[in-house]
This record gives structure tokens, C-alpha cells and sequence, in this order.
């Protein structure tokens, strides 16, 4: 297997191309911005979605699903969210088709046209909350803690694979509270969810934060988010968690008898993460080799090559396989042997660095007379000879070590890439240099930001989490400013 | 809690709508045909998928995705499919909306029309087929054992909460082979995965067999289906896989180099099972006083209720419960302890019994002198006073028994409800009395079976695998006919 993989250095976005479709992890397909999630890339997602599923669990909350489309009218109930949702999505106008009359294919039934049209829902807060009026009357109903995985569709123009695509999966949590305070602690908590989960499994270190209102959800009264930041120096959001207020509440009216047996309207939150997290994923560890997988999301964590001529040596060498295998697996280790005979040995050596296979195993003859194999690890390319002997113990080790390593190095990249800037010639001089995360100094205004976008691309990416107060000039109007945000041009 | 429910002799159709809201499994939305499947209702189904997915990837399967939409065009390109599917449908023609001139809500943009109208999938073969045509070359390529997690969309008018809805929810296979037979025993192989989910999961006998011309998939060269019998005489297809032979191949133009080195059409099955089996589980051992859940499928298998009067006692008990639920757990049974103050036991006993817990525990005062407890189980709602010493292999025997006591009751069910005619007033006396299925020679033509249809409503749900062959003459037309099938009218 020799697959051509651009460089990184030659064309980062081309590279990531390259990979997603060479490792075949998705596909463009024949619709519009749609992609094909090959079995390769879904067998990340599903455990992604497994660790996720489990963290909410863990967390109170309880899996549902609701109606794929909503009727155009909910939209317009909340101001702001018919704003930043119901323009770019695509809209169900008919029931039926029928026969063409030159016989040769089917066309749209004009007399089966929709009375409302329906939306493919781009995100499913007006639904939801349609469906809470019913479900909540009294304080005994709430807390309601539901998520929801789903497809979801919003009309890009401009996709990529993974990042940006019209149709994507997601999770969708929609919470109900009797509370601000409580509906706020709500909000917080899955922001830790999901830091935790981008730091622990994905090995991507991220800062935790508030969005600036230019950036926050449409419908929102606070947006947490997590930040990473990618190898191309450009930044990723890769996790949110909303505070809805009582917007949605008012807009559907769901009001509770609270425990003074008065009328309330409900507080809600909602959050998601998305296969764009995909996307994060291969281009934080990924190198020009091909892929990097994080072992704890790695379908398969370890592979094993047998090097031979004679079938009796692949026989001998095959028993000491199943052994090996069985250990592992003891260990809760997934591993697969390679012991197809179309492929020499180098060329699955390639194809398993390219798929990105955190350890590859190695065994010949002369390991089995001397009790060893070869060992290597993906993310550092690095072979070893191990003793054979409590081998699943040293995997285990290792894979371990890989998974902080990998986790280590995106921590170390990120903070050489993360600058401060004092003038504005500094910062633009930072952004058509390296990028990375930018801290500076903001006046607090939507229109400094806007400006500022304008004119560089750059975002306010995220205000940190207890942020350090401090007296400052704004980058870019010269105003008096508080604090330093984080800026960053963002995928 | 006192849940009015219509009783199943009163009216089977209401008892069942009924108890799918009052249990809170689903509710209709403000979507014509879509439901919303509740927290309680998605329990059951994401335990059903977790075993299906299992099952699938024990016989060599993995999941992909594919597109929700579906160029119109493409289900012209096979003829008998198109006229099958793509008929009642959700039609996207607009991918935006704008402010409307009164500024009241939105309007879908008319300059913003799509070139070619795109269909909500109502199934993927079409889609599916599109893209393997570039994921296979050669044999090597073969075979693809591909499933998709999915909602699919067919516009029904008559829509019944998880039985038959707009949208729903299923997995869908989609695999590719080199060799006609080869994909038969594909076919046949996820035949038996599911007969056997329905049988060891969800305690459902199933008939296993073909289904007749007039019945089969839009496409399908021989449809394979699982049938059961619901408790009011209706049957209900349950899963059906599909042998498709090469149309979706040539309607694709999907090719591979053979070991010959010859270009030949790839052979395909499709199969799938939906939410519809929620349907089937509910309908099969539920009763007047509410749901009844198999224990395998049982979100929660165990409930344990406090009977006291003062703190003291509930605190004394409270730490018995927390050893037994320690105990239980160790088995991988899933218990809650129902400890809210705020209902009183016998609410308590009526809630549970009315959402499916397959056992109660109830313990007082006089329990922990005793060292005893009280074990009521759904089924058969029998109370009996248990030791509490190795508590947790009784109740572990006692799941079990439940599973096989509910299977057994189906299977008795459905054999005192089979039955033979050998004459048209039998035949219809038969579906106008006690429903069932009836077994019952069929000239073989799908003219005979349509009129059998129109005149009775009853269809050919089945004929059995291996089934026995016999002269005798077709219920209807007197013609002759070499075996019986079996009929039924179905949901």
C-alpha cells in the first residue's frame, strides 16, 4: 500500500482531504454537501458516541428522540434563533410524487403540497419545547434531562468532509429546569463533560470558556464553549453548551405551578457535539504518515503482523498469535491479526500507519526461538524489541503512555501557538505568520469584534473561564478594556 | 397513580394507544405522523438495538452512514422499486427561507429551488448502490457487510404510534457479494438473527419464510420475513431481509473484475427491522394492567419499595436495600430503589405494574425481622415471601423464568390460534371470529391472493421455510395446489 498523502507543510487543508478519504473515513457522495461516513471513520464515531453516551448518563440524563422536521411557524417564535436558523435549511414543500408523463421518471405531485412547509431540523429546540408544554406542569415534572442522537441539516455552502457538511450527526441535550441557578449549573457541568472527554479520550487539550454575543447560539442568553486548536495553527470549537434563559419557554409557553403554587415559565439549556469533532480529531494528531488514533478511540488498538516464507512457519508463528491475542484481550485490548496472504509484510506495515493503528506487532521466527516480538508505536514511529513474557501487561502500558503522549504534545503545540499581542500590527503580524490563539486586549463591543472579523478573519474564540481581570487598551479601537480574550481565525 | 386503560377486550386498538401514552413510550407531535418516542420508550429500543448491533457484528458486520436525502432521479433507476417507493414521500424542493414581506415569519425563498428535487430516504438501496459503484473494483473488494443506524421517512396516512408512523427509526443492511449463493446465505443468515432476537429477546415466536410475490420488497428478487401473531388475531411482519440479486447492481452499474479477470454485476441483500418492533413487544405481552416488558429487554428488571411509617424504619431498611441492590447488581441485574416520599406504596406498586418492571420488592419492619421480602412478578402478578439469604441468584432465576414463561405464553397463544381451512366459509369464519393464522392452500397467483385481499382484507403473511409440500386445492379459485401458506390480516 503506497498511498500518496500530501504534506502537511505543502497544503494543510488538502492533506486533511487526502487523509479522510485515503484512510477511507468518509466520502462525498452524490448529494449536495452530504457525506458518506465509511466504516473506517463510523467505527470512531460509535466510540466516541459510546464514551459521550455514557458520561450522560453517568451525569442524570436519559436518551429520547423527536420529529425530524418542524413546522416553518415554530421558527418564527423565537427572534433570534429564526435568525440564525431558519434561513440556510432545507424545506419539505410536498408529499408525493408521481409518474412523469413522458413515462421516464417521477416528478413532484403539485397537487400534494404541504398546507405548512416542513423544515429538516437544523437544531431541535422549537420541537422540543413544543413537546415540554405538554410534558411539564408542576415543579414534581422537572428537572427534564434529555438528549437526543440525531442527523440534523443545515444548508452550507462552503463543506468539508467531517467539518463543515450539510447533513451531519449529533447529540442534542434539551433541558428543563425549575431554576436559573440550577439550569446554569446544568450548562456548566456538560461543559466539564465534554473538556473532559476532549482531553481524556481524544488527547486534545482545550480551553473552556464564554463566546463573545456575536458568536453565542442563536436563542441563547450565555454560550459556553470548549476551543482547540489544530496543527494548521487555525482553531476549532468543539463542544457547546447553551443557557437558554426562559427564551424558549416564552416563545412555546411552558410555564410550571411551582412549590408556592405559582406560575413560572421553565429554564432551559441545551448543548452539542457533532462528527465535526471527527474532524478535530484527525487533524490534532494526525502527521504525514496518515492517521494518528488516540488508543482509547481507536477501533483497533494493536495489530499483529507475522513475517515468514514457509507455511510452517506462519503455522508456529500463528499459534503464538492466539496466545498473544487471548492475553491481550484479557486486558480489554483490541487487536486484530493480519495474517492475510494477498499482502507482504511492508505493505500492511503502510496501510496499518496510514489507518493509524496505535501499535503494530511484529513476529517472525527468529522472535519465536528468542521469545520476543517487535513493537511499534504509531505516534512516535518508534520500534522496540519486548520480551514476550507479560507482554499484555507492557501493551497496556504503552498504550497508555501513547494516549498521554498524544495528549501532551497537542498541549505542548498549543502552547507555542498561543501568543499574546499588545498592538494591532502585532496581531495581524501573528495571524499571517504562525496563527494560533491570540490574547488580547477587547473594548466589550459587538462592533470592535465585527470590525475586527472584517478585517482579519479572526474571532473572538472564546473568553476563559475566570478569566484574569486586568487594565488594558483594546487591539483595536485603543478603548479601555478589562480583560484579554482569546482570538483565532477558526475552521 | 390510577391509569385509566381501556381494556384489551373493549377495544384492542384503544387499550394499545392508550398504553403506549399513558406508559409514557411515545406521544404524537405537532408533526402529521411523527411521533416522539419518550424517554421510557427509547430505553427499550436503545437495549434492542444495543443486542441487534451485536448480534450484527458477531456475523462480520460494521456500521457506516449514508445520506438522508436522495436524488430524485435515482429511484427511477430501478423499475419496480420506484413504483414501491417513491410515491408517498417528503419532498425537499428549497434549501432557504427569508423574512416574509409582512415580517411576520419566514417564507420559503423561490429563487433558492433546488435543480433536482431530493427525497427524504424512505430506504437506502439507491444510495447505497451509488456509492458502492466506486467502492468495488474487484472480488477483493467483496464482500461489503455494511448496516446504517437510521430514520427513514414514508408519508402515511394512517399512522399509529410506533406500529406505522411517518418517520422512524431502523437499521438497515446493505451488503455486496461475489456469488449469487453467497448472498443467499447472507439472506438467510439475518433471517435467523433475527428470529432468534425476537424469540430469546423479546420472548416473540416467529414463523420464518418467504413472503409471496404480491408482498415482497420493491426490488427484491425473494423477500424473507419474520411474522408474529399479535394478541388480538392480527399478525405483524417483524423483520424482513432481502435476497435482491443483481437490479440495484445493474441499476448502478456496479461491477468487479471476478477471479477471471471478468467484469460481472455484484449481488446484494438488503434487511431490516424498526421501531415498529416496539410495536410488536408491547402488542405481544402487555395486558389490562399495563405494559408487560420481557426481563432482557427491561430498561430497569428490578424495583425495590420501602414499606414504613417512621425515618427510623425507613432508614433501617434503607440500608438492607442498599446490600441488596449491591448483590444484584453483582449478577448484572438493574435495579432501582424507589425511595420518594412523596407517593404512597400501593401508588407505587400500580406505577410499576403499569410500566412493565418485570419484579417488585417490597420490604417492611416485619421483612428485616424475618429476614424475608415480598416478590411480586408482572407476568403472572403472583406475590410470594422470599428468604433473603442468596436473594440475588433467586431473582436472577426468576428474570429467567419470566423471559421463558412470556415466550411460552406467546407460543401457546399463537399455536391456539393457527388454524387450518379447507374451505372459503372456514377461511372467512376463521378472520370474522378469533383472527389467527390460517393455513390454507393458495393456487399460487398473485391474482388469487389480490382478490383474496380485496374480499377479506387477509394477505399471504408467510410461507414457512422447509415447508411441507401436499396436493390439495386453493381456497379461493379450487385450483390445485401443491402446499399450504399462511394467511392472515395484519397490521
Amino acid at each position: 500500500m503506497a498511498k500518496e498523502l500530501t504534506t502537511r507543510v505543502e497544503n494543510y487543508s488538502q492533506w486533511y482531504n487526502d487523509l479522510v478519504i485515503k484512510a477511507e473515513l468518509a466520502d462525498n457522495s452524490a448529494v449536495r454537501g452530504c457525506m458518506v461516513i465509511r466504516p473506517n471513520g463510523y467505527a470512531i464515531w460509535e466510540k466516541m458516541q459510546a464514551q459521550l453516551d455514557k458520561m450522560f448518563k453517568e451525569t442524570g440524563h436519559v436518551n429520547a428522540y423527536f420529529p425530524l422536521f418542524i413546522p416553518k411557524s415554530f421558527f418564527s417564535r423565537e427572534a433570534s434563533h429564526v435568525e440564525g436558523f431558519a434561513k440556510e435549511c432545507a424545506v419539505v414543500t410536498h408529499y408525493r410524487l408521481k409518474n412523469s408523463p413522458d413515462g421516464k421518471g417521477v416528478v413532484v405531485d403539485p397537487e400534494a403540497k404541504l398546507e405548512e412547509e416542513y423544515i429538516v431540523r437544523p437544531t431541535s429546540e422549537t420541537i422540543i419545547w413544543d413537546t415540554y408544554r405538554t410534558w411539564i406542569q408542576s415543579y414534581r415534572d422537572l428537572p427534564i434531562l434529555v438528549n437526543q442522537w440525531a442527523n440534523v441539516v443545515r444548508w452550507e455552502m462552503r463543506t468539508r468532509l467531517f467539518l463543515r457538511t450539510a447533513e451531519f450527526l449529533w447529540q442534542e441535550g434539551h433541558t428543563a429546569h425549575a431554576t436559573r441557578e440550577e439550569a446554569i449549573t446544568e450548562t456548566e457541568k456538560i461543559l466539564d463533560v465534554y473538556a473532559d472527554f476532549a482531553e481524556k479520550w481524544m488527547a486534545i487539550p482545550v480551553l473552556k470558556g464564554l463566546k463573545s454575543p456575536n458568536e453565542r447560539f442563536a436563542g441563547a442568553v450565555e454560550t459556553y464553549c470548549i476551543e482547540a486548536l489544530m496543527q494548521d495553527g487555525k482553531a476549532l470549537q468543539a463542544g457547546t453548551s447553551h443557557f437558554l434563559g426562559q427564551n424558549f419557554a416564552k416563545a412555546f409557553d411552558v410555564q410550571f405551578l411551582n412549590k408556592e403554587n405559582q406560575l413560572e415559565y421553565v429554564w432551559a439549556t441545551s448543548w452539542g457535539v457533532s462528527t465535526r469533532l471527527m474532524g478535530a480529531l484527525i487533524m490534532s494528531h494526525s502527521d504525514d504518515h496518515g492517521l494518528v488514533i488516540p488508543p482509547k478511540l481507536a477501533p483497533t488498538q494493536v495489530v499483529i503482523v507475522p513475517i515468514y516464507k514457509t507455511d510452517d512457519q506462519l503455522k508456529q508463528i500463528s499459534e503464538k498469535v492466539v496466545e498473544i491475542m487471548a492475553a491481550l484481550r484479557s486486558k480489554g485490548i483490541t487487536v486484530k491479526y493480519d495474517d492475510r496472504d494477498t499482502f507482504k509484510p511492508g505493505w500492511k506495515f503502510n496501510e496499518h500507519e496510514f489507518k493509524g493503528i496505535p501499535v503494530r506487532i511484529a513476529i517472525g521466527p527468529r522472535d519465536l526461538e528468542n521469545g520476543t516480538v517487535e513493537v511499534a508505536r504509531r505516534d512516535t514511529l518508534e520500534k522496540s524489541v519486548y520480551q514476550i513474557t507479560d507482554l499484555e501487561t507492557k501493551i497496556e502500558h504503552l498504550l497508555e503512555s501513547i494516549q498521554q503522549n498524544l495528549y501532551q504534545k497537542a498541549l505542548a503545540f498549543r502552547e507555542e501557538n498561543t501568543f499574546k499581542a499588545d498592538t494591532w500590527d502585532e496581531f495581524k503580524r501573528i495571524l499571517d505568520t504562525t496563527g494560533g490563539f491570540i490574547s488580547a486586549h477587547w473594548d466589550g463591543t459587538p462592533e470592535t469584534e465585527q470590525k475586527i472579523k472584517d478585517e482579519t478573519k479572526a474571532t473572538i474564540r472564546v473568553i476563559p473561564l475566570n478569566n484574569k481581570q486586568e487594565e488594558g487598551k483594546c487591539i483595536y479601537t485603543g478603548n479601555p478594556s478589562k480583560q484579554r480574550v482569546i482570538f483565532a481565525r477558526a475552521y
